[in-house]
């Protein structure tokens, strides 16, 4: 049946893109309400595509926000063990436009990549595995096991819904194990199983220094600029030393043991390799952890935005009414976001001054999660990933945040796999997003043997 | 003569409203590429009006970049002074659109109000003259000055081709004395003659972090964001006390006698009014000088927009590869704007980290200006607001800043007369901009006044 489902894989590539670049020029953006219709699209999109392919009970399932889309096929026989897999259909923004080589929702292919937003993150991730459980079905009309996807809409929001929306439906869920493809390997021929991620908080500070935007002929000097006090205070959140500053901000941050350590600092991320593929002048950060231990286990602080005044072409010599910024925290095991928006709050209040007034607006928050690494299921997605690249995964911390990964853990107590497919370089929510095609097709082929490893893995 | 001007102006409220308005329509926006052919209209439309209303040679004359409209009247005889006006027909750009409450270049009155772009700053104000001119044209043929306008189309860009403009026309501009309506008085019964001007430096600071936007999941705490690195740099210009911190900056800032500050602080500008007028939470600066000395002698910074990241609705969790802001200082005299750019920009790459690539470039500079209050030109401005408003002028040095002033004293040796209209509540670069219609029609009369007056005083 593998044999079959993997042949099946390798004479229908074209297929499998030109789906994938149709899901692609849908431009689901979730955090922008003018393409809500888009959002809705996609989901339809999906459905059709999943009862296409031969899954069955396909449908598009509301949550808080925008929908969940949901298909099973559950024939796999009483021996086989069930899997969830889990993707996200909407996309970041695009902006910068104008920093776009190819249209971001019109997937360009240039030489190995296919170019567009999405692309990697996570479409065209995500989407292996409806290839892959189409293969099987296509082929030999059924799969080694029962299958469930869970495609939600919300990812690039923090998932604000998509707690609420498992504690629901804990029973349609329910599986022996969840995977997920969201997350980068180190290079081509290099896969990498991802052993945690950080949790997130999310903020937005909003100052008001006058009720109407003031000339600074006027008023420098006398009205306090909200720009400057924004600048002042997004300055102090962080000390010279990288170090954050919000008081308590530590406190649950655990040490790990020197062994921990040794086990992060395997070679997949080093200094020399994030300079070269950042292009950054120099690595920053604090100093006492290596590269691989300051995304992996120690929380962050980044600006995403300051808004206000005029940033247009030439110049304007105003003293905006308001300034606002997007500020975010990646949080690391045992600290809890809930505690930290209280904490930074208390402290954003506590900075701003006099002559602002300030409000903090919690825009999102995620725990972060780490991985069981005996389990069964990441077993067998090495084993999956040796036959699918010809070489066995490393295992890294991922920096970034997947909320789900904590919620399935929480809530439906099962073990969660992360094997992605992502390059280092994809340029996830960054202009010229792409994902490298030869590792399209062997994410097909590393799902059809990842599903029947499993299933004789359980069955055992 | 100067009755039957004053009773034509009296008697022409609405073809003077009605002529502004259609100007005011013209979005003459300097600092925006796509208002390039805006520009050209409204300046063709001046020359049209100055010509309709008996001004003779009304041409446009080129500058480096928008012209100059110029129109002159000079059969006043050979005991007649010559008087020499100045204003702006370009306007500010007019985000945030979303907070204008009627459309920015659509005129539009309401109670004593005519709100819009430019209605203040500049055009209502110039406005004044032409149809005052227009009055002893119209109702007598004749004027009893030599008058010269020059409109300029720069001058919310600072002027940057005025100062070459002015040098090459010389001969054309030569004057007796030079009269700007383009400064507030205090309030709609109280006028006010500026006694100075502040200069300005304006730059705009790049850093650049990375070669692509990135994620901040995967490089948080090891690439330094640009944002984060720009806010510290912008914190570290302003010191607690709200002196600013660029060495070398006040080496040339003159301190003033006691009673050169005592006549400062004249009650023009005070502390609970400029509290009142703005809604700020409390006020702002250097605490050893008082309000109206740190807007009249005092140098300020201000930054006026970050550009960086993601500003829209939502979160994105981005890292942004760039970030820039734009950063004045408004100068006060003997501060030379070159020497303080070179100490601005000098003072950036020493602030600079490493992690970035940062540069400076300056977008433009102007000198500060004082006036010369023994003149017969600013003592008939005296006498003419007395006749127009009812009321002696109060003496107010201003924060703002007007290239003009130095240019005409440095370059044409005249006096410069100040003496606006606005007021300070007019919102000058911001949503809402309006101009006092009473205003208007009494800054219609008071030029009458002056032009008589001052030749008067000139003849004798």
């Amino acid at each position: 049946m593998r044999n079959q489902a993997l042949t099946y894989a390798q004479n229908n590539h074209t297929k499998a893109l030109l789906a994938l670049q149709e899901l692609l020029r849908i431009p689901s953006v979730s955090a922008l309400p003018e393409h809500q219709a888009d959002m809705q699209q996609a989901a339809e999109w999906l459905v059709d595509k999943c009862t296409a392919i031969g899954l069955q009970n396909a449908q598009i399932l509301p949550t808080g926000s925008h929908p969940v889309v949901y298909a099973d096929w559950l024939e796999a026989g009483p021996q086989a063990p069930t899997l969830l897999i889990y993707g996200h259909y909407d996309v970041q923004p695009v902006d910068p436009l104008d920093e776009w080589e190819t249209p971001p929702f019109e997937p360009t292919i240039k030489g190995d990549n296919l170019f567009g937003r999405g692309t990697s993150d996570n479409k065209g991730q995500f989407f292996t595995h409806l290839m892959a459980a189409g293969a099987y079905l296509q082929s030999s009309g059924k799969l080694p096991v029962n299958i469930k996807f869970m495609l939600e809409g919300e990812e690039e929001l923090g998932s604000p819904h998509l707690g609420d929306f498992v504690e629901k439906h804990q029973a349609l869920l329910q599986t022996d194990a969840a995977l997920i493809s969201d997350t980068p390997i180190l290079d081509p021929q290099t896969p990498v199983i991802v052993t945690g991620v950080r949790g997130l908080a999310y903020f937005e500070i909003l100052m008001r220094g006058s009720k109407r935007d003031l000339h600074s002929g006027g008023y420098g000097g006398v009205v306090e600029n909200p720009l400057n006090a924004m600048a002042a205070l997004l300055a102090a959140l962080r000390g010279p030393d990288g170090r954050i500053t919000v008081p308590g901000f530590y406190d649950d941050v655990r040490t790990l043991t020197p062994t921990e350590r040794e086990a992060l600092n395997n070679g997949a991320l080093t200094a020399p390799g994030v300079l070269a593929e950042s292009g950054a002048p120099a690595l920053w950060g604090e100093a006492d952890y290596s590269v691989a231990e300051r995304i992996g286990i120690r929380p962050t602080l980044d600006v995403h935005g300051i808004k206000g005044g005029f940033i247009g072409s030439g110049q304007k010599t105003v003293i905006p009414a308001t300034a606002s910024a997007k500020v975010s925290m990646r949080l690391v095991p045992h600290q809890n976001p809930q505690k930290i928006a209280r904490q930074f709050t208390d402290y954003i209040h506590h900075l701003a001054p006099d002559t602002m007034e300030t409000s903090v607006e919690t825009l999102s928050m995620a725990d972060s999660a780490v991985v069981d690494l005996s389990s069964t299921a990441i077993q067998a997605a090495a084993q999956a990933y040796k036959q699918g690249f010809g070489r066995e995964p490393l295992y890294v911390r991922e920096g970034g945040t997947l909320p789900i990964v904590a919620m399935f853990g929480q809530i439906l107590h099962t073990p969660v796999v992360m094997m992605g497919l992502g390059l280092p370089d994809d340029g996830l929510h960054a202009p010229n997003e792409k994902f490298h095609l030869p590792n399209f097709y062997r994410g097909i082929e590393t799902a059809i043997h990842y599903y029947d490893i499993f299933s004789q893995a359980r069955a055992k």
